[in-house]
């Protein structure tokens, strides 16, 4: 009997895990802080100088274009007397980020250029008083951030093969971002993760969805005692019939994607992207189009979810696409789970909640997720890896 | 000298009583969890499968009409990932309770009938997973809950027999909620008890009130040094030459309650009703109309109060009473009580707020009423026994 | 090395003390509840049985004119049951004080006069019942409160002569509020405590307010090593061909203040105020007008501001001021600071905020003042004194 397997059968976790303040802050330390997180794509930020910030609990980062395909990833606290620095989400400056309240100035890389009216050298020294950095990794125009002094392994390195083949025919670099949408729910950020490792839900749930959905992939998606990467590929499969992830099945976007806008044949079932958790993010790109998640954790019992939705780089809206039709069938899912996510928050405060028993065949990616999650918190047991 | 007892004058309670999460926590545990609660009436769900929902502080329940004048009390927590199962306050379902998030069922008793394609016995037993249960007692319609373990003796042992044939004689099981309204004040619970079981304040804050009130029967109804009963019978009494509790101590609708629809005479000085304490409800019932006040704590300084006004069931607005006149009386009471006690929230605040002298003639129910409370919370003093 | 000398520069405080809901707690108890706090002016409670109230954390102080110049301070709390005694941020009582809960009546000093149906001596003496006293100091007009068993010395006596000459050539105790703001931002109290003491922010953030300030003159103001007084004269120096601390220098009433209505020659330069701190207040007279603003901590990370504009007791709204263009500066420049002070709150919530290294120069008052806050509470180091 461990936090997790009772028995024949296994649990999520007990109900502190999603409503303490303290085990939130543990979690922003040991989970958030040290794995990649997901924040945005290279086409947000096309040209030199150009910038956005990224907020993650109390941490706001800035995402800053520099020379060719270079991103710099800092705090946005100015070291003097920590005013924000940007405080728009998105933004573009010439040379220097300057901060609103006593005008000091700072490189595209955080370097401390101008104290104003004090002498580099004289009471300190500028190269002491950078903006603090961030580790960045730019995989194939994602972007992902890590808190930690020290950073992970490559996002790269833990994608397979076939996953960053698949990727590259979509051509990842040449995307832009056609819509945005920030979802705000009262709910525990595990919650999301927990509904997204397993489909046991998408009948009851998910009546859209399930039409396109090609749930029998989905469901052995995990083994019971896989050991994930913290980012791995993805594919959200869609019926072998079907053309894309959309109301009905067919291409939302007539301008497709990389490879094939070029007329390279679309492989059977199709289907390239990428996930990250604990801290969880997913993406999914069909041959038109793709949609990336986010969660971004607020407190213990809130969480913000920001997805995008991704065409190709000259696709032109009103013509090649319509936004209400591209984020349809993903807008619509999500309001889905994430009702059902504050509906299952109510229920955790309960007094009397325990953790129940999860279904062994279809809801296996959630011991696999919450393995990793106890492990990185260092509460994993031996008996359960 | 004691928490309550100061030499020749006796006291309320120390701020942090009012103020402090950690006396909530204690108090929901020992208190508002022991003892019975007014939930509702079972005229709000005449059908077998008809429910309603009561939320107190982080617990919802749910109240679900069986066969009979069966009531099934349960957590409206689902036992697989803890959905909060009904989230609508009042409604019906045919056989089976069903959890939106995986379609586990229950029997209106709670009982686990289907976990979505699991077979009972196979990883866990069916029979483990039914809902929590919640007692339950119906006494002569009015319906309480009990959460703890062990229930305690069951209403209508609590109550004397003069106050139960009173009851009777408005025929208790044939009524109906005309109009519910649910207050909400910036104050402690416990505010509310301390005014509802004294007529002290009467003359100062309820003018209306005291052309119809009996206030001197009002004045004696508490002993100093009684020990009450956690439910008690109640009347709320009317001058002698009055009809009712209005406005104008007219009746308020055509329709009599009970034996007096029948032509059963009026007892002088006619009047029913229970209430319960420290977690404090009351009603009260004249010939034609009752009220039912419940309070709900939220957190330790804040407190929802639930007001369900009763008629006769075959009573038809806008013939027999008109919903305006029926609740003014206590609308405009209620509203005046909420206003003072969110200013003495605001003064108890205060780092030099100590408790006054209560009047030993005028405010003995305090004293009771706090005996009683400490009792449950394990601090009352041998002296104060 | 110290909390704020580091080597060769100083900074500011850790985060902890502008963020902890505990650090506010020590700062109620031994900053603010232990100086002289200013709360208005006399000018508002101009007829005995006048009074104002004044909300300072969970305190609610009332301010009641009494006979002549007389002054009285006390907690707004009713003796018996808490009850904020006037809820009104204004008003005027005959000869008592009567609380709307049970009738207890207070004389305008505090003292205990009636409680209802209970005769004095019988189970309690009156005598021990009046409300809770406040120290109050009225210098010149302007109404001090402090919330300390012993009263700081006086007002008067920590003001130099020459700062009390100047006030006394504005006639202080003839002045009307003429207009008022209350502020609202979610920053510690700190930061504008801070941001008040420098005028290094002042070409970044206040383009309009340069116009017109003196800032050579504003920035000697303190001394690094100075140790301030927690009430001083204060002057917001105006440049020297200008007429007053306006949009364009020029007056904004036509009716001169005190001396000056009269024909007296105003002296070069000429201004005239006073500052508190570390709880902090400042006040600026010009020859025309002047502006007090009192900072109100609300919690560690909210702050209200209350702004008072005043003019002459007989200038008429219309005819000698417009009220749009008499607070038009400060009105300005206050929303510019505050807008910072949120940013900066903002930024100082991120984990790798740490305190950047001040101007010497330029930022000197920021470390007096804050080792007179340090002193205050009792963790100023002696290598600092």
């Amino acid at each position: 009997m461990t936090t997790l397997d009772h028995g024949k059968y296994f649990t999520s976790l007990p109900r502190e895990y999603y409503v303490s303040p303290e085990h939130f802050k543990t979690e922003l330390d040991q989970v958030w802080a040290r794995q990649w997180v997901y924040v945005g794509h290279i086409s947000q930020i096309p040209k030199r100088g150009d910038y956005f910030t990224f907020e993650l609990a109390n941490e706001s980062l800035l995402l800053i274009r520099d020379e060719g395909d270079k991103v710099n990833a800092v705090h946005n606290v100015c070291r003097h007397r920590a005013l924000r620095l940007c405080d728009k989400p998105t933004g573009s400056v010439r040379k220097r980020l300057v901060c609103p309240y006593h005008s000091w100035s700072y490189a595209l890389d955080g370097e401390l250029k101008t104290a104003t009216r004090q002498t580099d050298g004289e009471n300190f020294d500028y190269s002491d008083f950078g903006l603090y950095k961030v580790h960045v990794d730019v995989w194939k125009g994602f972007i992902f951030v890590c808190l930690a002094d020290e950073a992970p392994k490559p996002v790269a390195s833990m994608i397979d093969e076939k996953s960053s083949a698949d990727m590259d025919l979509i051509g990842p670099t040449r995307l832009k971002v056609a819509h945005e949408i920030v979802y705000d729910a009262e709910a525990n950020w595990k919650l999301l993760l927990e509904n997204g490792v397993e489909c046991y839900h998408c009948p009851s749930v998910h009546p859209e969805f399930c039409v396109v959905l090609n749930a029998e992939e989905m469901s052995d998606y995990y083994d019971r005692d896989m050991v994930p990467e913290v980012v791995q590929g993805l594919v959200i499969p869609v019926k072998a019939e079907l053309d894309s992830l959309s109301m009905d099945g067919s291409f939302v976007s007539k301008k497709l994607l990389g490879e094939f806008d070029k007329g390279v044949a679309i492989p059977a079932e199709f289907g390239a992207g990428f996930m990250t958790q604990p801290g969880y993010a997913w993406g999914g790109f069909h041959p038109d189009y793709g949609m990336v998640a986010t969660t971004i954790p607020i407190s213990a019992t809130r969480t913000k979810m920001l997805c995008q939705w991704f065409v190709h780089e000259d696709a032109v809206e009103g013509v090649d696409y319509d936004v209400e039709e591209l984020i349809k069938i993903w807008d619509v899912t999500n309001i889905q789970d994430l009702a059902i996510q504050e509906r299952q928050q109510q229920g955790l405060s309960s007094s009397r909640y325990t953790p129940g028993p999860n279904s062994i065949d279809q809801e296996p990616g959630i011991r696999a997720s919450l393995r990793l999650y106890l492990d990185m918190i260092g509460e994993l047991e031996d008996s359960e890896r």
